[in-house]
């Protein structure tokens, strides 16, 4: 069995992350999202284990020293991590999880996960991006400006994605992204075993 | 526009190599096979351009020198080549080539052309390619054998590969080509003119 893939998404703020991401887990069922670590209270409607993994102060810390975190970030003064426990389970059952992070984030992944699959999410073009912001309207227009221009710094660093991804059309983007996880799965370097396998699998 | 890409299947005798592409252009008309040029007489049913190109011994070596063919052999004293200017001529439309080859044309066409995506078919066992060879049945025990010792050495050099495709089911098989060519298309380094593009098209 194929080890499962860990796909990192990430790509500027507005750019379509969560639509693209929603999309790609309807079509592929076998692909789970990842669950995040938090000290955070629960919310409403919120399960433990499905939206988050729920735990206090003091065992966030003593995780992250012992390493347990594939990134973390503090948050309004609440602590979020991706635990690597949780993917590597899944990776061993052969399963693909798919963790959409900032580009930060996916920089500390990088460096903790280098297996992982990197995608950037790119818009059709910066005006495209803009309008996107503008319509979601949750923003001073000064806010909305910073992003922008964070948008363009972040589009700049590329150098540790192995893809990007245009999100044009929703459909059309996941389905990009489903072919790179088919793709990678066939990537020789993921599949060394199975070649020595095949070798000792009988004489002529 | 995208660049075109060079597709390069190889793999051992047997595996199916023919049938899997066979199967993959009639589900992507875009995909184009490469034609090989050639000093042997046209047979009946072969067009000029569609499945030689046919020349004369003295144009082939002349091309030849001039660093023409990605790759080129002697087979029963006819020489056969692939084209660099048909391939690149192609590439330049956006539209890709698929080259089917077997493993010492393949490590040619590395050296002249390595941002080719190369893919390496395997069969689902030894056993199974032992089945598919002996039931073609054209050859005898003893050059059967031999093939089948070629086989096996042929996939201990698997370095020059991008991937592994396993041709359990051709079908199967052809689909994750197409997963691959599709992945290709995003991979980071084939889209740096897109970003620059992307970073240009406009102000905030």
């Amino acid at each position: 069995m194929a080890e499962g893939l860990l796909m990192v998404v990430s790509g500027p703020s507005g750019v379509g992350k969560g639509t693209v991401c929603r999309h790609l887990l309807q079509k592929n069922p076998e692909l789970a999202m990842s669950v995040s670590m938090t000290t955070r209270s629960p919310r409403r409607g919120e399960e433990e284990g499905k939206s988050y993994f729920f735990t206090t102060r003091d065992t966030f810390v003593k995780l992250r020293e012992e390493g347990a975190f594939l990134e973390w970030a503090q948050v309004y003064g609440d602590l979020y991590g991706t635990p690597r426990r949780f993917l590597e389970e899944q990776r061993d059952l052969g399963k693909d999880i798919l963790l959409e992070i900032d580009t930060q984030g996916a920089r500390q992944v990088k460096e903790s996960y280098p297996r992982g699959v990197f995608v950037f999410l790119l818009p059709p073009s910066l005006a495209e991006l803009k309008a996107r912001i503008v319509k979601r309207g949750t923003e001073s227009l000064d806010a909305m400006a910073k992003r922008l221009d964070f948008a363009r710094e972040e589009m700049k660093s590329l150098d540790i994605y192995d893809y990007v991804v245009i999100n044009d059309r929703v459909a059309e983007a996941a389905g990009r992204m489903s072919a790179i996880l088919a793709a990678e799965k066939c990537a020789a370097g993921r599949n060394k075993n199975l070649i020595a396998k095949l070798l000792k699998g009988g004489t002529w």
